[in-house]
């Protein structure tokens, strides 16, 4: 088995212990004499499974008693859907803070819904070259809950300081970089990740709401959307996409095995660093879109002078054994993904293979 | 590695050669250097995998092009809700049709949508016998459409010919025997399956929608719950959840080197004459609560003289090596589901250990 070197977007590289281990116990999971995917959702074996996944959400996040941790399916695009139904009442209006296409997504969302405002956008010609500051945001003090995209997979951002938006709730959809760092749960009322970068494969989403916003949800939507339904039910109202969860268990598992989430925070920088350095030592070359102040840890995006050496950049990356180096088709030029699963080895050969791109051109 | 006797009512038992090959290509798929958990949902290599998925089920049901085949999250509990949000319009009815809990559970969602009737119910005494006859139905000919539960795994009932409804769209939650046998797709405007019953692992939902119910959705809806939104991006939207599309392919796939459904139905029907036999044989000790032409060929239910010796009897059955015998707390009594993927030599040692369990009482 060969494996690639792999910055794709998301669905992105998996810890490989993780799937070693899936694979060892995809025929019987520890002596139960079936796989994890035909147990049942309502069996002890499977909730073993379910509440450890829980657990390590809660530990390695520092989550506290006062929020619920929900698996739910429809990655975060349901969950545009589902935060303005449970959380935007008649009468009420949400403040949505604008920084890509996801963020202008779950903004439409909110406007079918129920009646939303732009509280602040970096938008300049269609693209999203920084993160908002302070002072740049309108908020609205009654607002029903701000909400922000934490990480910016196509324009290449990351909050680094989250806003300060006084007593309203803040709402973050984290789909590309919970878990890179440690934060604050409790600056946040509700936090969401479809689970596709950092922690596990897709079709399981990640909800963390502070319960008093679960109460106060809207009773007047479908129960399978009310987030008091799977909070009520530890997230097993209705059968939960098993297999994903017990992957997603795995991934945690070993993010707590290499030192949790202060250790993560310490490998993601220094990768960073490592693209970023090289990106700046050839700034005739090599040109970041991004404000210094704003660039994401996660996802690097970068230009070369045309697009024709782009487009060969990718071409050669990929001939050298690196798989998903182009931009997003939207905003095009270049993007390494560099989630937490990605070894510091795959940037160090990264930051090689640009050095040499340069010279030979 | 020791496989028990799985008669678990969902997630159920799997083809082991799907599991094997899952497990065989859990760290590279073909030669990409990637676990197909780590492919991005746009590239080449996943997308064989999602067309497949859908060509097998066009092809295995015969599904017409006037059809579209949807691959969503969820479960059918999202289906419960997603029906009447695209397709009951305001000054519109739906008739549903009550066999079991799963149909009261979508007429509940269809009630808090719009406005819903029972066209009929076969609830006696909170129990479920019987499957309606064409006599039974009370239909408003101006329904916007028909609902019905096609097989009901806690009364272990299944309708074994569809009901005339006239003009109207025949909707049927297919979840636990889609597949089990041919049927006609052109008879229903809708039909809906999460998959961890017949044909997959939960977490995937196949929805196999008429283009024109597709087209006359409402609009005023999030776009994530709209049928036009998945229809119109091949299932491609966001994310989808690619382990269990992949997971869905590969047991498709089995059941059409089985010889497809004609061949499953010869299978299913002789397991289930099995253990119906079994019971008649005993009728002093074994009994039927289902009326005898409502008999599910998927989940066989029956009563033994007391709790006491339905207790014993799942006992005894777990130490033989038996799963997932225990009726549904909601009704008590023995179940076992022979989905599928069940294998002859399981109903024959159940069948077997029935007339020890009787001579030994």
């Amino acid at each position: 088995m060969a494996r690639v070197i792999n910055f794709n977007p998301g669905p992105a590289t998996l810890p490989v212990e993780a799937l070693e281990r899936a694979q060892r116990e995809l025929l019987e999971l520890g002596d139960t004499g079936a796989s994890v995917i035909e147990h049942s959702h309502r069996g002890k074996a499977y909730e073993a499974v379910h509440n450890e996944a829980i657990s390590l959400v809660r530990e390695l996040l520092g989550v506290s008693n006062d929020y619920d941790v929900l698996l739910m399916q429809g990655g975060a695009s349901a969950q545009f859907a589902m935060v303005p139904m449970n959380l935007l009442k008649q009468g009420q209006s949400a403040d949505y803070i604008i920084t890509g296409s996801w963020s202008k997504k779950a903004f439409g969302e909110a406007q079918i819904v129920g009646t939303a405002r732009v509280a602040a956008t970096t938008e300049k010609d269609k693209k999203f070259p920084r993160i908002p500051k302070q002072a740049d945001l309108e908020l609205d003090p009654k607002a029903a809950y701000v909400h922000i995209t934490s990480n910016n997979t196509i324009a290449g951002t990351q909050w680094q300081q989250f806003p300060n938006v006084g007593s309203v709730p803040l709402i973050a959809d984290m789909s590309s970089d919970i878990m890179w760092r440690p934060i604050d749960i409790s600056k946040f009322g509700l936090v969401y990740a479809g689970a596709q970068k950092n922690i596990g494969p897709s079709g399981i989403t990640v909800v963390i709401i502070r319960k008093d916003l679960v109460e106060a949800g809207r009773d007047d939507i479908p129960k399978i959307f009310r987030y008091t339904t799977h909070a009520a039910a530890n997230s097993l109202s209705n059968t939960p996409p098993t297999f994903p969860i017990y992957l997603l268990r795995n991934v945690l598992d070993v993010t707590k095995q290499l030192g949790g989430l202060a250790a993560a925070e310490k490998r993601n920088r220094d990768k960073a660093k490592l693209v970023y350095d090289a990106i700046a030592a050839r700034p005739d070359f090599y040109r970041s879109p991004v404000e210094a102040d704003s660039r994401s840890m996660m996802n690097v995006v970068f230009n070369l002078p045309t697009p024709e050496l782009e487009a060969e950049f990718v071409a050669e990356g990929l001939k050298a054994g690196m798989m998903g180096l182009k931009g997003h088709r939207s905003v095009g030029g270049i993007r390494a993904s560099i989630y937490n699963a990605c070894p510091r080895a795959w940037v160090e050969t990264l930051v090689a293979f640009m050095k040499d791109f340069h010279k030979g051109s």
